[in-house]
């Protein structure tokens, strides 16, 4: 029998695990929920889509429900309170507020006798594991991690609340001197101008003070301030040729030291290049879907992470067969 | 309390095992274990040497024995004895006899009631670790593994068999080309030549026919005819300056779609650049000791792979802090 997946929300992320879905012969989708009115949501493969006060009436035909709102309301609310009834994955993504998300999750997975599955995606997530795997074969050694090139959704909204700005794509970039460095086995001190620039794409207003646009950009706190920013003003034809995509990527390096006289060094780098943030992220979260349900059988239940997940969990291929073929 | 840790078999691997420890405050080496009349064996830290036969008695005093003899023809025989006794971690990357190792191992593991972790380092280990994760986020996808740039020591002493060689070191090289377009996006379908050359450093005895040297070197079957091969003739002194180490490393690439049209493409790399490929080894053995410990606690016994173990059983910190610090 096949693993009975939800989503619950459809957005970019929604819609990449719709798609991620069809991609494993072990699973499928059977319903979506929206906050929407359901009569005006089409989806690609044309789901079932439900109100998402009506997910109540499917504890029984659902096995995992897939969280795919937004980590800055939506999550901390709807995983928690969809813990008491699901098995759940989320990607809830803002780092600083992981512990108290945790604690949220687990007091409700617990009390609903489910497991549920927070923080999955690629950072946090596949970069996370990268970093705690790196870190713990070479104890004596230090991290980087290099976000890009690729779209920043929240740099993105920032230039686009900007007066004057019709349409903005940000775009975070590893600085190349900082990476080759570390690829090199040097352990720099890095400022944040020396890890990373931003690029902004800005389309903007008929006859918006273009000067100004480009110095609330730059100096914007916490946002571009302390980042070597570049601005370019470009026509909305261009805009909607040239940056529709939402690409993403980056690099986990770990430069460790062993040896008598840690005379060895090691360089152990994972790194992506997305076409798709939220399709990869999507496929991130489906594949952990499988390990959730997984762990349900076992009555595993709480809250966790990647972390704490055996990999094989994460595949449809038996553990003899993953020994024989994969290791 | 420190995982007492036990070394069995104090080669390169050995002594990698005994500094590793060192960098691991959680951990101490309490007894090296060797074939050889212990008496004539120092390690580098000073620490207590026995005779091979005598392991039964430390019973009670090793947590882990990590064993750190060849695939060939020691780990067939020690793993599944001494896991009857201890909690034990192997290296055993013979990839195509892992499946009758592991039922070996799986029968002692049992009958001891003791947890053991075979075929744990970089390949087996790590790079299959890369293997299954990236397939099982991207089920529609091809992998990559690319070996080198180092030394094969298998492929070194098939060199070092030749009549009229007094010494060899050979090394495998990833093509650049072809990583590139894997790098790229492409999903090649290469060849063996088309992966990797091999490079070949030979000090030849006083008055040996280089050319016949040569000449046996690159048609030597399964090691070397398939491969671009290039020899080169050295002096002694050149080769105990520039070829005394033993560095490796290599790439894992998945190239993976997704999309409605799988339209969208996705490249997933993992990669090490070793100074030491048997000190990189030890710090992996090392780290998976920590969890073959941590699961013999919670008498989860039997024989496991590095697919098997949940990645925060590898860190010394606690679930609460990964959580906080490096998810």
């Amino acid at each position: 029998m096949k693993i009975r997946i939800g989503i619950f929300g459809y957005g970019n992320l929604g819609r990449g695990v719709e798609l991620a879905v069809r991609q494993n012969a072990d699973m499928e989708t059977v319903a979506v929920f929206t906050r929407r009115d359901p009569s005006t949501l089409k989806t690609v493969t044309d789901l079932p889509v439900y109100a998402a006060d009506a997910v109540a009436d499917f504890r029984d035909k659902i096995d995992v429900m897939i969280l795919c709102g937004g980590s800055a309301t939506d999550l901390p609310v709807q995983t928690p309170a969809l813990a008491e009834m699901f098995n759940v994955v989320d990607s809830f993504d803002t780092h600083a507020k992981i512990p108290q998300h945790y604690d949220a999750v687990n007091a409700a997975a617990e009390k609903g006798k489910t497991t549920a599955l927070i923080s999955v995606g690629w950072d946090p997530g596949m970069f996370s594991l990268n970093r705690l795997y790196a870190a713990s074969i070479l104890p004596a050694g230090q991290d980087y991690t290099f976000w890009g090139k690729g779209v920043s959704q929240g740099h993105s909204d920032a230039v686009r609340r900007i007066e004057g700005v019709k349409n903005a794509k940000q775009y975070t970039i590893p600085v190349p001197a900082a990476l080759e460095s570390v690829r090199g086995g040097e352990t720099p001190a890095l400022t944040t101008r020396e890890k990373h620039t931003r690029e902004c794409f800005v389309v903007a207003e008929d006859g918006a003070d273009t000067a100004r646009i480009e110095r609330e950009i730059v100096t914007m706190p916490n946002y571009f301030a302390d980042y070597d920013t570049t601005v370019h003003f470009i026509s909305e034809e261009e805009f909607l040729r040239d940056h529709s995509g939402i690409p993403h990527g980056g690099f986990v390096v770990r430069v460790g030291k062993t040896g008598a006289a840690e005379e060895n060094t090691h360089v152990v780098e994972y790194s992506l290049k997305l076409d798709s943030n939220p399709e990869f992220t999507a496929s991130v979260l489906v594949a952990y879907a499988r390990a959730a349900a997984r762990l349900a059988n076992e009555k595993q239940y709480g809250c966790k992470t990647v972390f704490d997940i055996p990999p094989a969990y994460l595949s449809p291929v038996s553990g003899e067969e993953l020994r024989r073929t994969c290791l």
